[in-house]
């Protein structure tokens, strides 16, 4: 019986990650909702929750008694199959539950779950569920993390917190990655009994031209220079629709820089702080990662250029901007019910990201997870590298 | 000695009741603001607190300290003159300070308050500036009270909570009060020591026509009909700007109204409970209120009827919408400086309520209180009384 | 019958000269709409014509034969009782009906009125519609010079166009006036067979106090003081609602008027000229009439100063704004049906504005009318009188 | 000297086809943009004769004399290299300069280009230019089409017109086309001398599986069935940016369409008709492409795919919505200055659309040519293949 052990152990311990990331905050800091984008971390805690209960729990325990029926109402996020959703620009109104009441609805799914691993019958379906349902709440780690962030990053009062992630990253010097000409296998081609999204499915082949991946990615301190060539004001560098969004929001520099007499500082988890030049560009958009590309007659690599080189480069600082469109892989299916709806929605206007960051939670990066988002995204821990050729 | 002891004790009697009205809340329900007229509990206690360290203590005691630089950009509010404001769309998006330190900011301006109020000489300029701050306060204790009703009354648990309030009013049976055409003066009159707002003054001659008032406020019963008549969904009985209201908010029936199975419920501090058709029509906007009035053949008051016949009303349960546009009395003028700049800025595209409500607090009503909102502003216990002729 | 041929010509003087104001348009200038306020010129000529069809012709001729079914849906306006509307902030999308076809209609309608005119009884109740007609028609003819100089003021070749209107008008030099506490009446008393719109109505007594009226309107040159001495960028001269247009539109200058090296430019009808300091400022808001008051330590008069003192004044040069909300007299009550709902509807927003303008057709100016737009709007010939105490 | 008649020859035809477009049109039909993505007719006659005069006249033709020096503020586009552009909303506010004063700018531009053509001698770059001018042209002539149909489609007098298109297609039947796995090469290859756009290049492999593509694209009278399923109802079938425009939009029909009386007719250049159920359907997003694909439990191609099955494709009717988003191919590179900026600057946020209309010019449709659009754009003749695997 060792294997369901591990898997309460396994379950237990994902859940407890959740929470120590936000040991560190005031119940106010649970509660806000600055712009659509970012949640309030009291949500995230919730909604991860409402997950096990209404995927897990409610379907195979019998007699399972839900915590609250109006949970599911206010947890609930873009299924939906599953009853009416909260518009997620409302999430920030909600001052109930409380914070406390969520650490009890999450208390009481952990019991009622602790007690279904111990007890019932694991089969390869509800495995897969489980793996599907851990992975769901890591990915809501690296959400809070960076929801956390933008919260008290624009608080006038910029207040450090106690936050288990090492912001700061000072670039080691790697040599650049050749690709040849020729056919690659892109996907998921791991474990069968391994975990990884739909979307990363089926393995299929591309063929790709030569190519060189810079082994570093961009510093503040390049990055810098390219504000001071006046990249923010030259339309020539930019996508049309990025320099629509520069234009349409005074956008001058990465976000959570602020210019103090002349001083470009930057807001981490530390508080407010001079930029190291020496650290890794960090929260800029794909138009900014664009635009920084063009200026240097180079470009950014498209996904399955950087899936082919993987395990050549230095990668998991952050997530790295790609010229891809999200799109399904050939042989792509999408699962039945609200569970598989989730990757294939959104095959439509983002842009995919590789790699990993400070804040990806262990054991959650792999050479074909597929991160994305719109393009005018900067909240996440991104990053650029570049490509010649 | 007397009279200073007394102003200390009426100061510190005002500031206590501002945290009355919170005893009941969460400490989440003092940080949210879904929609920008309403502000949260926090920022209330916070503001107004402010108006103390920067109006009082600031310029009259020496070497008095500042709780904390940055409170002055988070606290203000619209006073132009005093520094940059926070954008009042954004006080919801502040996690801190927290409530707790809110609160510690309370203890030390009342301390200094009280020090201050025990030991100096009060001139007649500075008892006149006490008395606007603790209007000022107070009319902050009720947009406590209703922004309050707003938070939890938007949030989908509907929760109940101890307030100094009894919303429930039933209608007693008045008589109508008629007014004989002639010449009445309106505006402050009474003692020159006591307290009115700069919007009060000066006292002049209106000459009005024969009217007839109701002695009644129209109960929601009788709104009910109206809704049941098809009032919302008829333009003849709305002004233009009404029906364009109606139509882009799907306006059906007052805020907090909601049809449970075809039953009117409404919200108040006790929950979500079925409507009392005796009680009084609350939370309509001046649209509604006049759309009403048209639907009966009849009109809103002017702020000068309602004035002449005060004395005969019984009045203190709903702010009564008139159908005076908020404009200065002759003779009106400015205080100079940052206080003198609220009422007279507001001067436009307002209404005047007259009257006072059950979260008015305690002798702060008067016959001459011009009190003013936007026509489509419902969130106050706004009411409807009736005119003929 | 000299009274219905007298009818017919004043019938027939009055639509020719609509057409007359658009002799200098291209086919083109009849088309556009810039922005919701301004209607495109050959929806004017449109919608009067359709006034008479409907209200006149249809209900009175026996047999009559509408000229085009789709024209009611394409040329009515506000008048909800009376099908389907148009959007307003569509009419610039229809380029059908042609400008000939319009024409066409206009003749149409005119013969078959002149017939009616020339050879039905006219009752008294038709004699007031058709009288409500003929100023409805002259109503639209000032919106016609004014929209035309929209469209044509904010087209970059600033065209020059041949228009019945003296746009500059240099100030004379007149005393100022002076009116005596005391009862006045307001309101239309004038001939019972003479024409007023129901706004006007009734007459009723008002109590107004010492109060002195500029015998001149503000010039050019004194306006420019305004803005010279910073009046565009310090918020305390502004209402509230005043200054966030200020902002959000970042006003610097009245309509029309354009900084080219430094000199302050206008368009008018002859294209785009320097401002001549002694003409009279014109297309300017309310909240920009105000500031200039407050900049002057002076205010705007109330409109029933303004009719108290009609006779003395030098007026109809500007249209004058005054600081009275648009709202019904005593008495005031709404004709029944399509026609009836115009005026009442929209007495909610608005600012009651007095006087007339050299765009204001002749015989259409008389002390008692009542002018009403929004503060913000600029775009008809708008100017300001000052008042002091 | 026959090479460079030809040229004259041909350019005179390209840009006597532009005017053919507009032959049925009223003076009116010039001048509005309903939507800010359809531009006034008179701006796309006068834009496609400034670049020529921009490009090549002013550049290469001695004391060339500007028409109007105007023209190029009122007729530049997007290149931001040239001058400050007029925004593109702004464009239907513009009656000036006059239809007959662009008939004229073009009359003027042709006889400068003949002269110049005939007499001048062409070098491969100039050849280089003229050949983009005359396709530049003919992209702007499909664009007239579309923009026409859809000032006149949104037009409730419908009006019929005369128009160069044959809208109706019926669906011949065509067998299905199998790709099989293996490397293709995209891109343009064919004679050098001969002309491609800038984004067909290079030439490259990709790597494709086993697929099948439908012979016959979707009909009316299936995409009927979709709507009759609750195709617009159920957001199982949609992307999540695909629902989000369904409700924000109140989508229930392709464009043109509209119910009258439980019967689909739809606006076509012969006025409104019914809708023909054996006709290609036409005017849908990619939304609705791909919803309708998910509902057939098929998908759309790629668009290499679709360009390694298209020599066995029956194409040309309906430009057909891949699955690609529109991204720069391996070697993409820009040419230098206004010219240049076109294509590139697109390559984010679009999907590609393959093959070509019935309103594309002769001549202007080859395997290998990539036109894009937002996916929520339905005004070109858009239609739906499906693929299978």
């Amino acid at each position: 019986m060792i294997a369901e052990q591990t898997l309460t152990d396994q379950y237990l311990r994902v859940r407890a990650h959740s929470e120590v990331i936000c040991r560190g905050l005031e119940t106010e800091d649970y509660v806000v909702q600055p712009i659509a984008d970012v949640s309030p971390p009291k949500w995230h805690l919730g909604h991860t929750t409402w997950f096990w209960e209404t995927f897990l729990l409610a379907p195979n325990v019998p007699d399972y008694c839900i915590f609250h029926e109006d949970f599911s109402f206010v947890f609930n996020s873009y299924y939906e199959t599953v009853g009416r959703r909260v518009l997620r620009t409302d999430r920030g109104n909600l001052s109930r539950p409380t914070v406390a009441g969520v650490y009890e609805y999450r208390a009481y799914v952990d019991e009622q779950m602790s007690r279904f691993l111990d007890t019932a019958p694991i089969s390869a379906d509800l495995l897969a569920l489980i793996q599907l349902g851990l992975n769901h709440e890591q990915q809501h780690q690296e959400l809070l993390i960076t929801d956390i962030k933008y919260i008290l990053g624009h608080n006038p009062l910029f207040p450090a917190v106690d936050m288990p992630v090492v912001e700061h990253q000072a670039e080691s010097s790697n040599s650049p990655v050749e690709i040849s000409e020729g056919i690659y296998t892109i996907g998921y081609q791991g474990d069968p009994a391994g975990f990884c999204f739909d979307n990363e499915l089926a393995p299929h082949k591309v063929y790709l031209n030569n190519t060189v991946l810079s082994g570093n990615l961009v510093t503040n301190g390049e990055y810098i220079d390219f504000i001071k060539a006046g990249g923010y004001q030259n339309f020539r560098f930019w996508l049309s629709d990025g320099w629509a969004w520069v234009k349409a929001n005074g956008i001058q520099a990465p976000l959570y820089w602020y210019s103090i007499e002349g001083v470009w500082h930057n807001y981490t988890f530390d508080g407010l702080t001079p930029v190291d030049p020496d650290g890794l560009v960090c929260h800029v958009s794909q138009y900014e990662a664009d635009a920084y590309a063009r200026w240097k007659n180079q470009r950014l690599p498209t996904e399955f250029e950087w899936e082919a080189a993987a395990d050549q480069l230095n990668w998991g600082s952050r997530w790295e901007w790609t010229n891809s469109a999200y799109l399904p892989y050939p042989g792509f299916s999408t699962a039945e019910g609200a569970v598989g709806e989730y990757n294939g929605k959104f095959m439509s206007g983002q842009i995919v990201l590789r790699g990993g960051s400070v804040a990806t939670p262990d054991g959650h990066s792999r050479p074909t997870y597929r991160n994305f988002f719109q393009p005018d995204k900067r909240w996440q821990y991104t990053g650029i590298r570049l490509v010649k050729g």
